[in-house]
């Protein structure tokens, strides 16, 4: 991985103001930790609060040592620290009150009703504004710095990835497994996984939360292996799939046919497409195969700083999501369809794609093919 | 670990019926994951509604499989399971609806804003009422079963504890050394690790916050390490300090007085002490030594299912906590003060306690000295 780029953070909140979403509020207090940390570079407990003309960060005593760390790595370049001294509401306060403000937005989806109480109680005349995916909307286009991270943990994920065979074998149990492919991810370079690994086997193979148990692998299981390692911060998200011994007809049918949706999708992916439209694709090859209704979740979501972020690639009609549904360029999404049967058991491919102007590049790079184990 | 008990879920939530905060609701609504575990032993993505006369739990197919699980682990017993067919906030308003409820508690710590809007949305006739700690009251006392479990994590914790030599030395970078307490937590049958291991040696002991890096433990180095394991759900958490090689006599100054200011605090630790009282002790005697101003965190937190939960054995007057002040048998919490100063490093020793009417059982077994390594 090369240090050849840094994150252009006073870029991301010249973006922020000039975002349709943005551009004319007064000010924003950011609270999601995630978006602090694509906006400053500071990763901690803090609040920001951003006007056009000026950003403040807040953080208590405990963080002033990663705050110096940071600065002198070239973050918070031009934002100005205040130190909590006992309360964040009551700093937060003092604040917007030097700043004279008298509206101010917050993250909706990161406020809870609890802090928005205790803001309310120590700023009575503020109008607070509730705010949806302003910054999550710039995440999900991703920047060179961002990309650059983002393929080396691809590069890093698909190495375990081509390595599976090592670890997984009948008689190992999920546990086991699970454990080494962690520790295969550490030493691949990751700072650490990007959620709980998967290794889900047999029955537990239908179950798309399935968590690793004692279960030993047997002759016939299908098994769903799910993981992704972090390099600074940003996520790979990889799924393959082991067949122990010999695995069934109907089995084999299924995971013919979620390989094959995976393609569809696949190929249903690149900039200015609507994100339901690589569902579609994917779900459309599932139901020709009976396996419609087997098809238990999304086709995918964006990666970035977490696992799961904008875009989200879902059903039409039922996308959440409020960002834009259309994909763009510089989008990092999953591509992951499924099948799960209760009796035989379930089927999951995943990769990392980058969406291009013309399409995409897949960022892993592992065999798709059912593992023989 | 004996397998001797089984949570008493519906005893649970006899109790959040029968609580002060509880008592005169017509409905609550839990939407933290961790609370909705707490009374009903499923562990997924839900929303509980309850009344004092039955419980709805709300979950999407994706966990059906885990609700049947659970329920065959006898969780889940007498609670009706509600399907969310698209979005959970219209069942939700179903089951209020069918229910012709008016007015609805709802958990002001957990809820966002957003999820909030969303409610008020489909239930435009709805009374949502804030609600602090209801539950997170009930849990800071611990049931047998909880006592069970924490004890079994305590145990792995210490056994690892007991074994820090073993990958603690000069010339092992602080990354090296977290990975092997990773490790070896799992290797004592913990599950997962309660938090991300610190290991902060040298500059960065000063840092209660530090996290590893690849700096290589060298002569004359503090290091904090701070760990935990967790078993059936619920944390262990330890802190113990190692010395590398010639420690300087400053350093030495430093250790004694928190390790004074640490015995301090556990004699003070009894039913119906206030929390403060437990923090007051340790910072009186860290004061003595002069090193008052280099404690900057409370001296301790509860410790269950979250490895963060109530009660807080913060200073008095700055209690944030809206749990009751006071300790109350069969609580569990950490004791953990420290000091931490640029230049020479930081030192902080934690162990776990149970809370007992005449004063407390330390769940940790692991020897206090500074580790000479």
């Amino acid at each position: 991985m090369g240090d050849s780029l840094r994150p252009d953070w006073s870029g991301r909140l010249q973006r922020l103001w000039r975002s349709a979403r943005a551009s004319s509020a007064p000010a924003l207090v950011v609270s999601s930790p995630v978006n602090i940390k694509y906006l400053t570079g500071f990763d901690g407990t803090a609040l920001l609060v951003a006007t056009p003309a000026a950003t403040w960060l807040l953080l208590d005593g405990r963080y002033e040592h990663a705050a110096r760390d940071a600065r002198a790595a070239g973050a918070i370049a031009g934002i100005d620290i205040r130190r909590v001294e006992s309360r964040f509401d009551s700093t937060l306060a003092s604040v917007t009150a030097e700043l004279e403000l008298a509206a101010c937005a917050c993250e909706a989806e990161s406020v809870t009703v609890a802090t928005l109480e205790a803001w309310r109680r120590v700023m009575p005349a503020m109008a607070f504004i509730p705010t949806y995916q302003w910054v999550e909307e710039l995440r999900a286009i991703k920047d060179p710095f961002e990309l650059e991270r983002i393929r080396a943990a691809c590069v890093a994920t698909s190495e375990v990835g081509r390595a599976l065979d090592t670890w997984v074998g009948a008689g190992r149990t999920e546990r086991e497994i699970a454990h080494d492919i962690d520790a295969a991810l550490l030493r691949a370079g990751c700072t650490r996984t990007a959620f709980p690994t998967i290794v889900a086997s047999g029955p537990a193979s239908a179950h798309p939360h399935a968590r690793p148990t004692d279960r030993r692998l047997r002759d016939g299981d299908l098994v769903v292996l799910d993981f992704g390692g972090v390099i600074d911060g940003y996520c790979g998200d990889l799924t393959r799939m082991a067949g122990v011994g010999r695995v069934s007809a109907e089995a084999r049918t299924m995971f013919d046919a979620v390989r094959a949706a995976h393609g569809a999708a696949l190929a249903a992916v690149r900039a200015q497409a609507f994100a339901y439209e690589v569902d579609t694709a994917a779900r459309r090859v599932l139901m020709e195969h009976g396996f419609g209704e087997a098809f238990l979740h999304a086709t995918g979501h964006g990666l970035g700083l977490e696992v799961h972020e904008a875009p989200r690639l879902g059903r039409a009609g039922e996308d959440r999501s409020q960002t834009a549904n259309r994909l763009e360029a510089g989008m990092v999404c999953t591509i992951e369809p499924g099948a799960y049967l209760e009796g035989i058991g379930g089927v999951r491919l995943e990769d990392d794609v980058l969406v291009t102007a013309e399409g995409s590049e897949v960022l892993t790079d592992v065999p798709r093919d059912l593992l023989p184990v």
